[in-house]
């Protein structure tokens, strides 16, 4: 212990990024190591420091992986914390919004404790009769996602079709039911028997298949969609997008949130049918979670009731334990996790 | 002569088009024919017989010329006229909104005279101090196409940068001037350097570029954009559209109007670079003309001044005889064209 109690100095185990990864990520591109912290923020900081209870595990942070000059995208710093969404406990605070033991959720670092010097983005956990978890992913950063690009981006209508591909993973499985919600036939497509057994069971998606049987994915698509497609929310990308194009009817809308059987190639595929978005006027928009935080608590004040109230369901994947969050991650582009995939560093 | 004057037997000089077209297509893919046709339109008939005047020269027909299941596109009949837009006079009506004398714009046959059975698209000609080939152009569908597509669906704002593909055609032209009227930064490209000259002496662009000179056209349109675009009029498609994704700034608007460099290619080119649209919010709009046809008279109020006053510069390539018509529209797949193509078949 220093001086003035402005010391206390723990351990503090993290996950660190190797170098910048090429091609599909691997654990060893991530290595475990412990360094030390100070539990308080420094006199000079305007900060925060957190003691992290759950990190995220999102497709997009392959993006961060790699090399880029991408203004938007700021890559990871090799020899670094990996960075992500994730729920925490303040532990010591300087900044006015944010007080000791308050639960928040935002970014923060893969490890044990995170000091923010400038928290950027940072919610504070408007409710806790729901499992702290769920602000990794149902109350945080995808429900977020889920609710805007399909309410925002895409104008749902009643009786409307709706494809959704990785409709199992976080973002999916909540798009489907909030489409569901607003009156929409909701179909699902996800890699493995189990996950299409959990979008037409749990979920309450009409239709679900299994892309990997399929050779054909246009002729599956016109299989489950005969009258075409209104809104595709795209989770995937390349040859599944290019198969969509040919299904989509006049004035249809595609959301665009994340391309991920693309974000492990040196070449991204060539999608070759755009020419259908003249002939059927489709509007393909890409978003960013990001733009919509400040309409945050408004998200939760919608969902939540239903929430409560069981209406929506939600599979979390959870890893326990800092050590397993390398290939908790990795997992996510073979499509290991089932539902949201979690990783639980401490429980409070 | 038969009973009742209900006969006038006229010969009638046609454009066949020989047989669906693969690949590039050719001036033998079509060939001039003359049959003959009774000027009085059948008394079972409700349509209109026109004697067509001016014919319009547009990339869309391409896609007519080849077999293809599309609802939306449906292909032109091998062994019958070509079909396009047209100005025409009326020569005999049983049309309750057509009379005898009317001069008209709309879809016709590329044949001297055409007897449609249900006019479908055919408007009167609101005003003729300006020359009436204008119908087939700046006052016609490319009009409405550069006007639409430029303030429908790319809502240009003071001092936004607006980059135009095939600049100097039929559509470029207009939506370059539209974009100046509305205060954006207008750079094009186009094929040549009289093209190129036009652009910038005539149309009053800030500044344009002759593509083919330019090997790399990512860095041609960070010379033309170093703050990026935010609006881009897509005509071309192919490694264009791929360049300009990589340019595109935060909330940028693509309006996808055609395609012209993929039309004769058995198989599009792909598109690499669409995960831009995800991390600059890019939306990327397809639109097809016909669905502003019931605002083509407020478009024509809202134009008519600037073109009386001399304020829109309207460039048209005016190829001379039906016989010309082949050739008019295959030189546009070469850029051979400068400015808008019309055929004239006769001037009253």
């Amino acid at each position: 212990m220093a001086e003035g109690g402005n010391e206390e100095v723990v351990s503090n185990k993290q996950v660190i990024l190797r170098d910048y990864v090429t091609g599909f990520p691997k654990e060893t591109d991530m290595y475990v190591t412990t360094t030390s912290i100070n539990l308080r923020v420094p006199e000079d900081s305007n900060g925060v420091l957190l003691k992290n209870l759950y990190l995220s595990c999102d497709p997009y942070m392959r993006s961060r992986m790699k090399h880029s000059e991408e203004p938007d995208f700021v890559p990871y710093t090799p020899g670094s914390p990996i960075v992500g969404f994730g729920v925490s406990k303040v532990v010591d605070s300087r900044h006015p919004e944010y007080k000791k033991g308050d639960l928040v959720w935002g970014y923060t670092g893969w490890e044990e404790y995170t000091h923010l010097s400038e928290p950027q983005v940072l919610f504070k956990i408007p409710n806790t009769d729901v499992p702290l978890s769920y602000y990794t992913g149902l109350l945080g950063m995808a429900g977020l996602t889920a609710y805007f690009g399909l309410h925002d981006v895409c104008s749902p209508k009643k009786g409307e079709y709706v494809y959704i591909s990785a409709a199992s993973g976080a973002v999916g499985q909540l798009v489907g039911q909030f489409a569901k919600s607003a009156g929409c036939y909701v179909v699902g497509s996800a890699g493995s028997k189990e996950k299409v057994d959990l979008l037409k069971n749990k979920f309450g998606f009409d239709e679900a298949f299994n892309y990997k049987e399929e050779n054909d994915l246009d002729a599956a698509l016109k299989r489950y969609f005969p009258e075409g497609i209104d809104i595709y929310f795209e989770n995937v990308g390349g040859k599944m997008l290019d198969a969509v194009l040919l299904n989509m009817r006049a004035h249809g809308r595609i959301a665009v949130c994340g391309m991920i059987s693309q974000y492990n190639l040196e070449q991204p595929e060539g999608v070759t049918n755009l020419m259908q978005i003249i002939y059927k006027r489709v509007r393909l928009q890409g978003f960013l979670v990001f733009d919509y935080f400040p309409q945050y608590y408004k998200f939760v004040d919608a969902v939540l009731p239903d929430i409560k109230q069981g209406k929506i369901k939600y599979v979390e994947d959870t890893a326990e334990g800092l050590e397993s969050a390398p290939a908790a991650l990795i997992g996510l582009f073979s499509g290991r996790n089932v539902g949201k995939q979690v990783v639980v560093i401490c429980r409070e």
